[in-house]
């Protein structure tokens, strides 16, 4: 089950996949009391369940509710989060290497966030801000919806907390994030948060810490790696998070991206103008979003 | 004209405080188009001339619209926050310096952030969250509440910007904040952002680069300083935050704390349960709060 946040001609509406990728369901324009968000939908006891029976009434209806997925255009799942976004540092042991040395793999985790103006959807345009940087860089990663609130979560029942899963391309503008220490600046430039195409339920998607993950930028593989080099899983990361900390539905969490940044190939490779940036990830799908040209 | 969030038998509302400070005005709650709250308010083009107006008609009719300030609690006056609260570290040189060494003093802002659920109001409990640090620290700080939206804001346009000031105190893991690296962990356990008494409008405070500045622990000075201290004054935290990044009405920015906090003590003087508190700023006022009792 595929949850999106898309637009046509009558507005922003919270719909669901059709199996084989070609149609949206709307979910919240019919006689429900659904509210208008998917971040509001996620916070509502039952949603889910009362989703999947919109869903199945309207496979089975004469009425045609669905609609073409080229007559709409997809948004961020969440568009404008409730908080900034929570993103795991160095979980990959070769990507904190490619970054500066075997010293650099943490012990325990990192974590800093972006603000919520640098989320954008699939296909929409990252901006170039060729004036504050010359590193532009990309990061593929796994990203965590949380779908109700808890404190204090125990490893083992952390998976119970998610919603779903979806794509986030942490693009970092590499010089501002050294020059200022902590990461916060240099991660939160305007659109650097591409996200989507959509949230895949959990129940859909079973392990998170085993899925093919791989970006590739004009076609050209970069980072190629699967989840279960994570060094701290899902799970950890909900449970360090939740200790004192309470997460609330709508979470976003970004689990940290694998070796293949750009700053990591000598000489490195940042991103330039108009090129392509695609991050897979194994049962959610692709994300796609370009640099500004010039 | 200080602003606040309050909670009446009746419930929440946005008031100005009266001169004297003895009473409140609601402003939300007569025939006027306000929005619900004090972030709203400030987004709300004119909000600032009509709550002047309001206040003047209210003081001149026969009707008694104002409450007693015994008679209200008053909340964080943005005791929501729609983002993270932006916080500068390391922004005066003899904080620098008692965290580590000279070298400690940064050339370029520090910016992390904290959670929106670290805030609570003046006089709410900070949880003592025993079981997750033992080294629980104050910092009392000069905070900014932006007044509308901007992105690249130049040095000398930056004032332009800020709709009022207030008071934070970045209640701290110690042990936390070093052993995740970034910081952002051990700042946001919940309830370690008290905020408040109110928002002091921008043109009843002037220059925010001249204000003393004053943390007790139990009635005993620990910091004493005056922003004209700042490494980074208020102009240049907003128009560096700016660049490509928008700024947002209610966005809050703290400004760093002074030299004094517990951790600089030899030995270092960590919070306990029950102690009290209390931030002082010119122009603005007294935050109060305890660590819960055991």
């Amino acid at each position: 089950m595929k949850f999106v946040t898309a637009r046509d001609a009558e507005g922003i509406f919270v719909g669901i996949i059709e199996e084989g990728e070609k149609r949206v369901l709307p979910l919240n324009r019919g006689e429900n009391d659904l509210p208008k968000t998917l971040e509001e939908c996620i916070a509502t006891e039952g949603f889910f369940e009362q989703a999947i029976s919109i869903y199945q009434q309207a496979k089975e209806s004469a009425d045609e509710q669905f609609i073409n997925l080229e007559a709409v255009t997809l948004l961020a799942p969440i568009p404008r989060p409730k908080k900034n976004i929570f993103c795991v540092g160095k979980n990959y042991a070769e990507h904190a290497i490619e970054m500066g040395s075997k010293d650099d793999i943490p012990e325990h985790i990192i974590v800093f966030t972006k603000a919520p103006t640098t989320v954008i959807g699939p296909n929409e345009r990252v901006l170039h801000h060729r004036d504050m940087t010359e590193q532009l860089d990309y990061e593929g990663e796994l990203a965590v919806v949380i779908g109700k609130k808890g404190k204090n979560i125990k490893r083992e029942d952390a998976l119970n907390y998610v919603f779903g899963y979806t794509i986030i391309n942490d693009v970092t503008a590499r010089d501002l994030q050294s020059k200022h220490k902590q990461y916060f600046i240099g991660k939160s430039l305007d659109t650097t948060c591409p996200m989507g195409p959509w949230i895949v339920h959990a129940s859909a998607l079973g392990n998170p810490n085993s899925l093919n993950i791989e970006t590739r930028i004009n076609h050209e593989i970069r980072q190629q790696s699967n989840t279960n080099n994570f060094i701290f899983p899902v799970e950890e990361i909900i449970s360090v998070l939740s200790q004192g900390m309470t997460l609330e539905p709508g979470d976003i969490i970004a689990t940290g991206t694998p070796s293949g940044v750009g700053k990591g190939f000598k000489p490195p490779r940042f991103l330039k103008a108009g090129d392509e940036m695609a991050v897979t990830i194994e049962k959610i799908g692709t994300l796609i979003n370009h640099i500004q040209a010039n």
